[in-house]
């Protein structure tokens, strides 16, 4: 069994850790722990919001979520001998909830608190509680679907270093100028206010929390890209930003569907990490490297018999042609599979939350012809205890119940 | 052996088949052949240029391609039975090259004639040949690559009605009007020049030539989806708008990659589906279908090693963020596996040619974490005769010569 | 398109066809066409049996059938600069039915004329004839399955030496001679009537016809192993024991289950075969190859809903405790699947068929816990049109019909 | 998380654990726990020797090993309401190792001991220890060899009737006496040495002690059927034969080969069960069951590329041709694999531990082209630190060292 190198308590916010937690992005956090090339270890990880979130049948908490304080991350790991411009392989050995707290949630944030995908048509606080039976996942929120995790860290990647960090910040907030007040925000600038930043105190503190970005976009050194691929048996290449590299993971996902269209929208879970890691000395340059590269695991659990909806790049509401646009195609995808999946006796935000958490596939599959992009979302049949196939007899009702509302 | 309902003759164009071809979406464009729900049957398509593009080393034929000819499709097939918002279920029992004509293109439109995905890029008109192998293809413009087709029609349908055909020309103005002059255009209003009509003439023909809708964007009957899963062995639930459904098909493609980025980016190829109908009666309303819906086919080839780069929605160009733009990362994405793959002996124009073709997937990965979206492609790694993993050796040279340039 | 070096004419014998065709196995039999490494080429082929076989609801012609003619194959094919001791690369690039003729069927031998595995269980002639619907089979004699074939040829290797051909009269003879008279024979020894030996006559053909081994069984250079899994896209290293290979193909499969239990029990079809030859010099000492290794094809149609049986090697009849024999468990699981199949409709001699044809895989799952071996046969669930998993209600009737008789 | 019904004391013999473990079938040893059908539990389990086989580089433990031991199994588990005649569906909803004990071994007994499916070629006692990092295997023993599990039980079933028990002893010992010295013995007959028996005392330990059947064969109602395909998130169908069902489970297994050839040849561990279980009532009859029939897994580990070794009922020793022996053609094809892969550096031991524990498939390929069986080993290529592929260049060196020796 790997070494555990950190460990959490439940109990325990961020900042009471032994190895305390951040949740900002800066090169100043100090690295918690250190590994050798080749070093075999486990991590360990609270869930993405430090605890906010209960095992109850209330989205109170899901309303009124402190989203200052996401995501709390493990580490920084350092690893010996990383250097700038270097590729970091990461091996992700498994992935799994702590089996002392096997349990996980799906949220959707009200529109006043950062929304999801489809936030004009659920703009109200949603959640679901989910039971790990061994592989498996089941909601008492969501009767009538059960399946297995692809199970994998939402967020991973590297330290940034002074200058890209300060490319990250001027770059967003001219995107956040161009519509100040908008609800949902169109992106966090640094924010102070609920900074856990590891183990620094007084005014580097201070400086930090003032400088480091948050957490919820992808950005060049991978971060939240909320890929579910990058599952147990898969290999991720960071690009190395600071010396030792400051690897960083967290936001554990049992399972998610691609695009996590419900924003907290995987099912969210604490637990453990088990990786290994090399150095490519100068891969950055050597292969062109901008963006993380990956290779998906040979042990994801694999499916053969999908349901597939198209979406295209018309305006849902008022009809209009958009030009090649497939975040409106993915929605309209999205959508045409929850008025249909309604069919079958879910309501509409249970089949929400089956999109956000199931382990579908989002698909650009036609990118090119104008005006229309087309999108497609591919749903594994085998997850609904029914057929969920058309055809000409009566349509089976195979889901019951709701989802935890607000109120 | 299914029989053959409509065959082709490839020394002749749309207009003097047998069973003439059609070029535009029009309700009153007559059937050609009918079936009766349950039937087994072949038809044969030519490729979607109608023959404008040769087996030669010369991009010109692709620089001067007359895109107003485009798509020719075989049909219309009317189904017995079928009526307004019945649902048409289609078995895509087999899709194939002729035997007589086993090869295909893949061309990059020039800027001024419709451009590809990368066209900032890649602005010239650039060609790729290939020779079927048995279940593979290869070319002499790419070596370096070999890789089994997921066979498909990149456009299947059944005809508008009046009413629907009525806001497609109107919606696809709009946007038209937008940016007339815009250089790729927009969007393609009705044009008569080169119309084909299937078996109409006269004043009908006049009509319907004007009125009939382009053959390029997929729209809510389908169309041309380029969905690359719409393989051999799958089946697709079409909406049916008029009396007797009047099922049109063409574009067939040996091989495409998610996106089709290289826009006549397919392989393309004249070829044959053999095909079995059956009609849900009232399914568009029972299930409330706004799309086509399908199911993948589990003869597709499958590949498990990949390895795949992820973009995110920040201009190459200016640095400028996009809020959730999906368009802008899957381009990023495509343009970091370029610039990877361009390492091992491929020019970029093989790699955008590759990215065309070979079976990747284009995923929408995160599409809620504000303000990035996240994209990603999957390359299979077995496609390329030597080892793409990065890795602390040397780079090896798979990949040498160059496409088919215009000049 | 591959050249095609052989055709075939399915309505002549194997002796007048433009390259006759052989049906044993001699180092003295001449190759018909050459090739070089790195051509890509291909072959036709009849019928294993000749075409002894009709489409009709008769098994009559599989109770007379003559088996001293089988099994007709295509080539030898002399491969440039092969020599003994070298191993021969074959990749099958595509393998069909001729399109002219796409038909099938299955046969059940008479115990009087060889049986089949289960011969005590089913002692007289049946057949099935199927139908190609695009890449799919179906049967009018069993009603209530569809499956995908995993096309390939039952029979490939090179030509014996003289040694290695009298090695294996040798020791066949010898086991014949254990109890000559057995119904059915232990094995068939030379035997010259209605022997075809390519383009030989005179006294060659005659003292080779004496000598040449029975094409039935697989043998040290491959032969009739019957591997569903050199299908399409696979790859076989053969070993070369005569100058130029001479390398030779037939019995083509649709579709075969593993074991091919009903002896004549693939889906037998005349076809065609794309490939292409490499030689790895010396390979036969380089690796110590006793028999041919390969690698099967990432094409081969996948599923991933099977329901799988068990048998231990304890004799159904007597209830005799044997020791770890792999062939009377392999036959308990495939009587338990019948067993159970048989509630749903299906007469016994269609499971028979079924288990024979379709995509299943028999396993060798325990071979060490004394005294019973465990056998497994995984049947793909998707086959059916209907449910067969186990269940508290009802079950239901998916099959109808029978196969054809004799009489 | 499951709740823990039975949990076990790694530091204890079998007798001392507060749920006592039994190692004979019987169907008076009572049952520890009971459940009720939809209950959703976990059970953990002692490897099956009772922890005789410890961490280090000797194979002494596994050449003393005392055999009487074995297989050391959790519960019963009494299903309410069962009943003769039931079918007992069981969903392995996850299997692992305990976290607290993350490493196994596999050994080959010496030939007086039991020996293995090669024991004739490999006569002495052999071990490899085995450490896993996170969902992947490595051997300080075998190196040049890393795969990931797939974990299963090797051993489920319900209690016997008496009937059935009486038929088991009387078949066996008929085996056994006809050749009763024979080593290794054809079979094991119920002995009292080192039996444990639950919470069995007195009078009637003695009685059954005497009666129970040992535990190493598979058995109508499975037991050791050592399939490595009952892995997590399988189901299985067990015939029930006592009011209760008396189920019980051991052996777990961290990976295996089909055939488990090296018969302590999986990676054997302790480790832990999550399961739920429904009943099929009447199912035994209404199903014709004899052996229990189960669906394998969607989660298994899935493998593209193969290369596969083709065996023929021809023994090795002598030339002797074998009628139709499966048994001997899967020797023949795994001494193949052997003598091809210790070309690549590794002991012909080291390839004997490699396809007894990755997840190799042993297939059954032709098993009517009388007079040879052909059975056919495919291994994933995977699993090796370099490519074992034939080629026309140099072999590379990929494994190294050796196993643990006895002495």
């Amino acid at each position: 069994m790997p070494e555990t190198l950190i460990s959490v308590d439940l109990s325990k916010p961020a900042e009471d850790q032994d190895a305390p937690l951040h949740n900002r992005w800066h090169p100043d956090i100090p690295a918690q722990v250190s590994v050798k090339p080749g070093d075999v270890f486990r991590l360990e990880c609270k869930d993405w919001t430090d605890g906010q979130i209960s095992d109850d049948d209330s989205a109170n908490d899901i309303r009124d979520v402190r989203l200052e304080r996401v995501h709390v991350l493990t580490g920084p790991v350092a690893v010996e001998g990383a250097e700038p411009g270097d590729l970091l392989k990461v091996d992700l050995l498994d992935v799994g909830p702590l089996q002392r707290d096997e349990w996980g949630f799906t949220g959707v944030f009200a529109r006043e608190n950062g929304g999801g995908f489809l936030t004009e048509h659920f703009p109200d606080a949603l959640k679901a509680v989910w039971r790990f039976e061994g592989a498996y996942a089941r909601s008492r929120h969501v009767p009538g679907v059960r399946f297995p995790g692809i199970i994998h860290p939402g967020l991973i990647g590297c330290a940034p270093s002074h200058d890209l960090l300060g490319t990250w910040n001027k770059r967003e907030q001219a995107l956040i100028d161009t519509d100040p007040g908008r609800v949902p925000a169109l992106a966090q600038a640094p924010n102070p206010e609920l900074a856990a930043l590891g183990s620094l105190t007084g005014a580097d503190f201070d400086r930090v929390a003032r400088e480091g970005a948050r957490t919820v976009p992808p950005r060049e050194h991978g971060g939240n890209c909320d890929i579910k691929n990058l599952s147990r048996g898969s290999t991720v290449y960071l690009p190395v930003y600071v010396d030792g590299a400051n690897l960083s993971i967290g936001d554990l996902h049992f399972s998610q569907g691609d695009g996590e269209i419900t924003f907290c929208g995987a099912i969210e879970m604490a637990g453990y990490v088990d990786m290994s890691v090399e150095l490519i000395k100068g891969g950055v340059a050597k292969y062109g490297i901008v963006n993380p590269i990956f290779k998906p695991s040979p042990l994801e659990p694999h499916f053969d018999d999908y349901l597939a909806f198209q979406g295209i790049s018309v305006d849902e509401h008022t009809g209009e042609q958009l030009y090649l646009d497939a975040h409106v195609a993915y929605r309209r995808a999205c959508l045409n599979a929850i008025e249909y999946l309604s069919r079958f006796g879910f309501t509409r935000e249970q089949v929400y939350i089956i999109l956000g958490t199931a382990p579908v596939e989002g698909r650009i599959s036609g990118i090119v012809d104008t005006p229309n992009a087309c999108c497609t979302v591919f749903i594994p049949t085998s997850i609904f205890d029914g057929d969920v196939n058309p055809g000409v007899g009566g349509i089976p009702t195979i889901g019951s119940g709701q989802v935890a509302l607000a109120g």
